[in-house]
């Protein structure tokens, strides 16, 4: 008995089929005594759909007008949700992400959420209403619609979770919880029973996509009881939470990221604030950069390199282009033939033998190792692409995560 | 030089192509140096897809509901138009109906505008830009999306027109204005310069599908110049306004209805006020009546016949069987092979040979009349269904509308 968010992702509400399963699940908690609010993303390749008719019309079509255009995707689904709830005799409402009272900054197409100001919500749940919200999108200051970037209705559901004070936030997907490496690569990964904020953080920023990273964020931010699961097998799921209760194994995951490509600045000149310069030039544009490797060149010149998501590469190349008086060096060079293959765990920082045995497992299985970067709770390293997934089996071999 | 209204239906804008015909005839005018606001219908056979959708999930989905997934028909539509006014190098902003202020009543699926607060449009403008409303659509009190029924898109446009004090309302389609008839059943049918807003109201209602009746209704009320034209000939089209300049026609125009049914009540109790419970039921219901008949019936009781639409035969045989015992009446009968065949002219009323000539030229083409029904610009009669064409061509021969 209390308040649960539940939120649902674009295959699990992609035909009328897949809604009568998902609102299921939905009438069940309301059944047994629940307040629910449901989050929902567009339905199946709708926003692809979308995307798609724009670039008909233009390669670079203005954000905002962008952000008019999806945020339809998610009004359908809830619309039609709202529809299938009712037709199962429960009463029902959906709410666009303005009515909800979604604030977001207003970075178009990539906003965050400001503010909630959930008074219809609470007032559609004093009514007895399940709530269907638009995952993905809000509203700002201009009034004008807003979208949280791809992924973002996880982010959606657990600002619901946090502003509503919800007891629990539920986050369905096609996977029935978060594993220690994706189980399609290695058959024997193990699906964890609960997991913490910083370990699921670095698995979410490291393309495990089970959770948007800024969702999980979040939920660390306001202590939202959070919960993956299948909308599929309704196993139990992983629960994440501030600190896990079972005693801590050092690997807690293994995650790969195909998506990254690696940038090499050689030759600049070797006074202090050059790296500054360049990763200030580069936040202010918001382009974050990973693993970062600083090493001496020769004739007092030194050579940074450093990794970023694949699709900001041109924009983080023209950057530097446009900038080289500043920043002053010789040679500009890049390749998107990497892979980034990390490991997390909360006792890693505690136990100085992980990253070797890390090390010795890809040694083992003849990967070579570009770059190496290591946090308190993770190790990550820059691999060539395509040895990910050999890389990912030897790892969780090594560590015995069965 | 001033502020012009535009509306373009759904299949103006249907695809990337139609699109771009349409944001030429929109910077025109904008190059021009006019203010410019257009209003877009969801794209080609978008609302029936979304129709579709909802009917696989319930029979009778919440009507509520339906207004939320409709109104993203428009709302695609606008914001693709906007990107394809800015590929072309002008500036654009898409509004909804909630942005542009467009409220209204809270019948879902059939508002009524109630007012428009325009600011939004107007700082829009004053910045320059070419503002794209969504038509079809407006938000009630409760800040829910409604809409205005089919063809409410041109509603929409003449009511922006009113409230904004445009100097014109454009109103694009796939005809080149308005003709005496359809010119596929009647190849002489001619082009009308003007007509006045009267004709063209008894026009839209009897099924000349040119311009949505409540539209006609609203420009008459605010004197909006209305301007119905071609958004592919780009020909100079038909103006809608209060006094026709040019000498009129007795006869202006000749409509058919197919979507017609009349239903007969017989043998009603002969005293008073039993026609007015009839139809003061009906009228609760918002099922409009047209031609009504009554007759001598035997032995006391007299019968009354009238014609509704099809689409609301059902709905009008089960309030009128619900309250057998309050109207009183012996057998209900109807039928949906009907066909009803008007002609509109403000010349008319003056000219007691109109209806008779009509009637003429029925009986010279063998048709036999059913039912009649006259105003003082209009004179409708209800015939077989299957013979409307023919009776179309036959009164556009007699009158010589060429």
């Amino acid at each position: 008995m209390g308040l649960v968010v539940q939120k649902f992702g674009g295959s699990s509400v992609k035909d009328a089929e897949c809604l009568r399963r998902v609102a299921g699940i939905i009438t069940n908690t309301y059944k047994a005594g629940n307040n629910v609010i449901v989050v929902v993303s567009a339905q199946g390749d709708t926003t692809d759909d979308l995307i798609e008719k724009a670039k008909e019309i233009s390669k670079n079509p203005s954000k905002r007008e962008m952000d008019m255009l999806l945020t339809t995707g998610e009004q359908i689904s809830a619309s039609l949700l709202a529809m299938t709830i009712a037709e199962m005799g429960y009463p029902a409402i959906s709410l666009t992400g303005w009515q909800a009272g979604m604030m977001t900054n207003s970075t178009y197409s990539n906003s965050r959420i400001k503010k909630i100001n959930p008074e219809r919500i609470l007032a559609e749940l004093d009514k007895k209403n399940i709530v269907i919200v638009t995952g993905f999108q809000g509203i700002n200051k201009y009034d004008d619609m807003t979208t949280l970037g791809r992924g973002g209705s996880d982010t959606s559901a657990v600002a619901l979770a946090a502003a509503c004070h919800a007891d629990l936030c539920e986050i369905y997907t096609d996977v029935d919880g978060v594993y220690t490496t994706d189980p399609r690569i290695a058959p024997n990964a193990k699906k964890l029973d609960e997991i913490s904020y910083d370990e699921m953080l670095e698995l979410a920023s490291l393309g495990a996509n089970v959770l948007h990273n800024r969702s999980v964020e979040l939920a660390k931010k306001y202590n939202v009881n959070l919960c993956v699961r299948s909308s599929i097998t309704g196993a139990e799921g992983t629960i994440v939470k501030e600190v896990t209760t079972v005693e801590s194994m050092m690997v807690r995951g293994i995650a790969k990221d195909n998506d990254v490509a690696r940038i090499s600045i050689c030759h600049i000149e070797d006074t202090p604030g050059k790296a500054f310069r360049i990763f200030s030039l580069l936040a202010k544009h918001n382009i974050n950069v990973d693993i970062i490797l600083q090493s001496i060149g020769r004739e007092n010149t030194k050579d940074i390199s450093f990794t970023v998501n694949e699709g900001k590469l041109q924009e983080a190349l023209d950057i530097i282009e446009n900038n080289k008086d500043v920043i002053g060096y010789g040679e500009l060079s890049y390749t998107t033939e990497v892979s980034k293959v990390s490991i997390v765990g909360a006792g890693m920082v505690t136990n100085p033998g992980v990253a070797a045995k890390m090390f010795e497992a890809l040694y083992d299985a003849s990967i070579n190792i570009h770059m190496i970067a290591t946090s308190e709770i993770k190790v990550s390293v820059l691999i060539d692409e395509g040895l990910e997934n050999l890389a990912v089996r030897a790892i969780q071999d090594k560590f015995e995560l069965v």
